[in-house]
């Protein structure tokens, strides 16, 4: 097996079951360089642990996964997700500092769904908008990165009424590009006719907070979270996205984020191990030599 | 239970067991006016009998489903995939002439999905336009308009690689509008952050065929074709949509097309009053009085 690809970092979702330390121990073993880390796993050891856990793996911290889930109503229910919200920016902020050089403080936001009851699709896109503005001052303090992530329209009446890069980035757009970017995630944007011009819009407005990828494959699981693959085992045509992604000036890391219950099923290790080859088998050969800034 | 809307018309998928024959009665028994027919059961009788059926039923004849799959390779597959859908435009106008005064000759097209094996969605996308191209004269000459369909984006893998109605919009703008329009179905495009934008550019190219309404709802079931319900009975916001459809000047009839196993397990007659009643309430009050060219 060949050294996997420096730029590849394993979000912590591709390995569901793994508590943190495992899921860093078994990253850092194969010799991959960064990780993207869920809230979950990060609160059940604690945020002073889990910073030295990290420290100690001497990975890249790539993303804090996630915030959001802010398109209630204003109200009680409103006002604890945005709070929830500014703790997970601080998390974000601890964790990057935490990480190897060269890590990035980056809250990924998955914006929610329709409010039980509710068909105002328009009026909770607005809401959205709402909470990234009161968000963005704390994130600019802490030094962190927003980046909304905009879902798989199966997912906008459950789970994420942010749909489109475009959508996502038309959001961005009243804020500073270092404190409110997008999440480019292959699975979720892929069947976009106009993602090709939205990566570039994307990359011309220094929006492109991380790069996701993940494949695409029919028929979906009977639950469509986890119809994700490996690189490769779909349809995803990674060349076109990565290759715009690549133009757009993206040189940061790339992770692979898969929620797929035959996945988590297999041993960390292994899953580690396969989403290296099929990372280098799928992706690298897009990427070109490493760019060396001082070359 | 009130008279059934004059503008709703049953498409005959939400009545997919029964046969042609039943189908026109329950729908004409329960005092709809109009009906969009599916081919395969046309194809059980004949063409000559199912029209003699469509005008002894007294219904209009909205649209003919469906043509389209033409997404293969230049090849036999291929040629046979246009040939096919010569003969479906010709089913259209047979139908159209045989149903009562102010049936519309229209064929729904549903591209199909990527060929097994292939990942060039940019590549697959141009050959929809391609197709349209070698079909539209034959459709002028018949007197058929080809309605594209955006299917929803989790479909764009397997079934259609048409995916928003502005990509839609894209591809007839090839065409005179009479010949190549757009089928705007509300189950398929609610998500879309860009829909009433695009709506208000179809009514302006003069591209709204046909008009589709079900709704949407969560959790989807396995089989994630099959996820369409009664108008109200999910989020689906049919004011907006509806509005939209109204004010970009649509005025034929509006569809009732439901995929689903529990709907279709019922008794035809149950399911037409049902769309009755739901179409009454959700649909009807947003249409406001009917417009009469002669006032």
């Amino acid at each position: 097996m060949n050294a996997p690809d420096p730029r590849l970092s394993i979000n912590q979702a591709t390995l569901k079951y793994a508590d943190l330390a495992t899921a860093l121990r078994v990253t850092a073993d194969a010799g991959v360089q960064a990780i993207g880390l869920w809230r979950e796993p990060v609160h059940e050891v604690g945020l002073a642990t889990a910073a030295k856990l990290l420290t100690d793996s001497g990975l890249r911290f790539t993303t804090h996964c996630r915030g959001g889930f802010f398109t209630l109503p204003e109200g009680p229910g409103r006002r604890a997700a945005i709070d929830d919200n500014r703790v997970a920016i601080e998390e974000a902020a601890t964790l990057a500092a935490a990480g190897a050089e060269g890590s990035t403080a980056i809250l990924v936001l998955v914006a929610g769904g329709l409010p039980e009851g509710s068909r105002d699709l328009i009026g909770v896109r607005e809401r959205v908008r709402d909470a990234i503005g009161e968000l963005a001052p704390d994130a600019a303090a802490a030094g962190v990165t927003l980046a909304i992530e905009p879902l798989h329209p199966m997912y906008a009446s459950d789970r994420a009424v942010v749909s489109t890069l475009g959508q996502a980035l038309d959001i961005a757009a009243d804020f500073d590009p270092s404190v409110v970017g997008a999440t480019v995630d292959t699975f979720h944007i892929w069947w976009d006719p106009d993602v090709l011009h939205q990566i570039a819009r994307a990359g011309r407005e220094g929006r492109i907070a991380t790069y996701q990828v993940c494949d695409w494959k029919t028929p979906l699981p009977a639950d469509v979270l986890l119809g994700r693959h490996y690189p490769g085992d779909g349809v995803i045509d990674f060349a076109s996205l990565t290759g715009a992604v690549l133009d757009a000036g993206y040189r940061g890391d790339i992770e692979v984020e898969i929620f797929n219950e035959q996945i988590w099923a297999d041993a960390p290790q292994h899953v580690v191990q396969r989403t290296v080859e099929t990372f280098g088998s799928a992706i690298s050969p897009l990427l070109g030599a490493p760019v060396d800034s001082a070359s």
